[in-house]
């Protein structure tokens, strides 16, 4: 495997399904662990058993149903939650469990009441529980992102030394800008004795709209998992979005990072989690927007017309998306006019362009959009007199 | 005024009124327009006047509603379009002429089959014609994002000459990652003669998820101008979310920069924005999404009933948010039960508690969310035997 190889670990139905209105069924769970595996995510983060019943149902169904990617089940550092996640997981062909700590001053203070000290020996101890029931150990230190990085580093080398195969730093507030995140990621990676053994990921969340660049800032400083969501749900204002972080990958080709995700998959799989768990998705969303693909204003329909790439640097097919749409209204210009016009079935000359413009700027004032059935309609009713020709 | 005050450049009624559904009539728009002058915004871009006659008057009317602030407009590089520009703004106190041309060589090649000398002298030109109508005159080097830096230089040295007061640095197709972003303006500060005198702004797109970021990298490499929407709304995925940009500088008070933006203001504006426009928000937006203050997860839940800092960043209050939100879901734990059961009026015991909690999953894993009634009849029906007291 190349050394630039980003595992995308999706935690839409983990972290996403945590989300107020977002919750699934068992069955549901599983039909979207299907989808993801085929879309090629590394790892699915499937659930947290302890926290319900149904919760612990989903990820051990989950377990059964897909093939060999990593199922992965949350718990606390808490002995009965990592047993209740090796227990989930046991018909996994590939099980990590994922279990960690606050390692912040505000959590450590606020939340555990606890000492740094106490903290690294209840880190410690979970990984080691953990490492009796599975190889594949994932460890977070929450709210990394506010964590002094020296603390951090004793953390991590103390979790490494228990076995520890992967390091996630969570950006779990949403609060590092993107060079202090990187900077987070190259300090550990220079100080935390064995860290080249393990596999540094990061959760970032959009709190100030940073998750993506924050996620990007990682990998380029030597973190080689990115967890993320589907239409970037969460808690609060949501994880990483997977299709922007994996885009962004394809598209810089100079970064030299690989994913094993198939993009041609983005557009459907986003609508059926939004379908399945309520969820909206803005039309301005990136990649998988409604609109994320559309142009109205008539300085960029003239310039997608006369090519595409002078106002797209994704090609809608490679997202699955069918096509680039030319929305008629009051902001358009005469050449996506005569273009929709053409595809109606009018060949307007320049005359009868300048008329039919006209009345569609009138028209188009009065309306949001302007549709085809709306542009027959003026290019019959207003160029009658000047022979508008059809062909 | 302080060398880091930032100013706001608001393109809502410009860039977010093109898309496809966000027309607004004129009414419309003078109301969002005086909403965003009480906001604290430094320019509105109130429309594109040469695009139809409803928004030439949507501009000539705003210019006569608001005070202050300054009102600019839209226009290509052509006479035409820069005329009525100035017609339009005839009744502003401050008004602002917004002129460009595409710059990289996919624009000159394609959009506008001519030369780069040309391009210069086409915007050398529309720089001067629109001095002849306003002081105030904003040059944009269309797709400056994909623009080589050394002729973007060269561009920009040239319209500096003929009197343009700001540079627009548009990322057009959200293309740029924000070290490159960030790298550009540096380039440009420190290789167009006489850039001192004008401020550099930055207009980024969001089709990468990374719009933000790029405007933030933009201003910390010397920009002093964002250009950006509410709610982050504009053509394809949108542009740079105003409501962001804004926090991250509030929250990083280190970065040393200022506007005049009252952010108390955000969360209304942004609602009023999105129902305008019918232009919904994605529970997930940052910032002024329904669930950014919203906290489901039992870990969470917790460690904010202890301490709100513990996971969140922001205080609602500063955005206009009435408090953060404590959902109860099937990944709620018992400090959240506890925590609404006490706000319902039952003060539960630990052993009422340990039943309540047990008969919660049960309901919440069949469930999207459990409200108050649910949760009144879990703990009247189950713990009548065992004695809750009720306060």
């Amino acid at each position: 495997m190349s050394d630039n190889r980003i595992y995308i670990f999706d935690t839409t139905l983990r972290d996403g399904e945590q989300v107020p209105g977002c919750k699934l069924n068992t069955e549901q769970k599983i039909e979207l662990a299907i989808a993801l595996e085929k879309l090629g995510v590394d790892i699915i983060e499937a659930g947290f058993p302890i926290s319900s019943p149904g919760d612990f149902k989903s990820v051990e169904e989950i377990a059964k149903a897909v093939g060999d990617v990593t199922v992965c089940a949350l718990s606390r550092s808490v002995e009965k939650d990592i047993k209740t996640a090796a227990e989930a997981l046991q018909y996994a062909n590939r099980p990590r469990i994922h279990t960690g700590i606050g390692t912040s001053e505000s959590h450590i203070k606020y939340k555990f009441r606890t000492t740094q000290d106490k903290i690294i020996e209840r880190a410690v101890a979970a990984v080691k529980y953990a490492k009796s029931f599975v190889e594949d150990v994932e460890f977070y230190a929450e709210d990394a992102g506010r964590t002094d990085n020296v603390f951090l580093a004793q953390v991590l080398e103390a979790v490494l030394k228990a076995g520890a195969t992967v390091l996630n730093i969570p950006d779990t507030t949403g609060y590092c800008l993107p060079e202090e995140y990187g900077a987070k990621i190259k300090y550990l990676r220079e100080n935390v004795k064995g860290i080249d053994k393990a596999v540094i990921s990061t959760h970032c969340h959009n709190d100030l709209g940073l998750a993506t660049a924050n996620s990007i800032a990682g990998i380029q400083n030597g973190a080689r998992q990115i967890e993320c969501t589907i239409n970037g749900i969460g808690e609060r204002a949501g994880n990483t979005s997977l299709e922007e972080v994996v885009m962004i990958m394809r598209q810089h080709a100079k970064m030299n990072f690989e994913t094993a995700i198939q993009t041609k998959q983005l557009q459907n799989i986003s609508h059926l989690v939004s379908d399945r768990m309520g969820m909206p998705v803005q039309p301005n969303k990136a990649i998988v927007g409604a609109n994320a693909f559309a142009h109205s204003s008539g300085i960029h329909q003239d310039g997608v017309i006369k090519k595409r790439e002078t106002y797209e640097i994704i090609n809608p097919l490679d997202v699955g998306v069918d096509h680039s749409k030319i929305v008629l209204t009051a902001r358009s210009g005469r050449a996506a006019i005569a273009y929709r016009a053409k595809e109606i079935g009018f060949n307007l000359t320049k005359d009868d362009l300048d008329i039919v413009y006209k009345n569609f700027l009138t028209v188009a004032d009065t309306k949001k959009e302007v549709d085809d059935k709306d542009l027959q309609q003026i290019i019959v009713k207003k160029t009658s007199q000047v022979g508008a020709s059809s062909r």
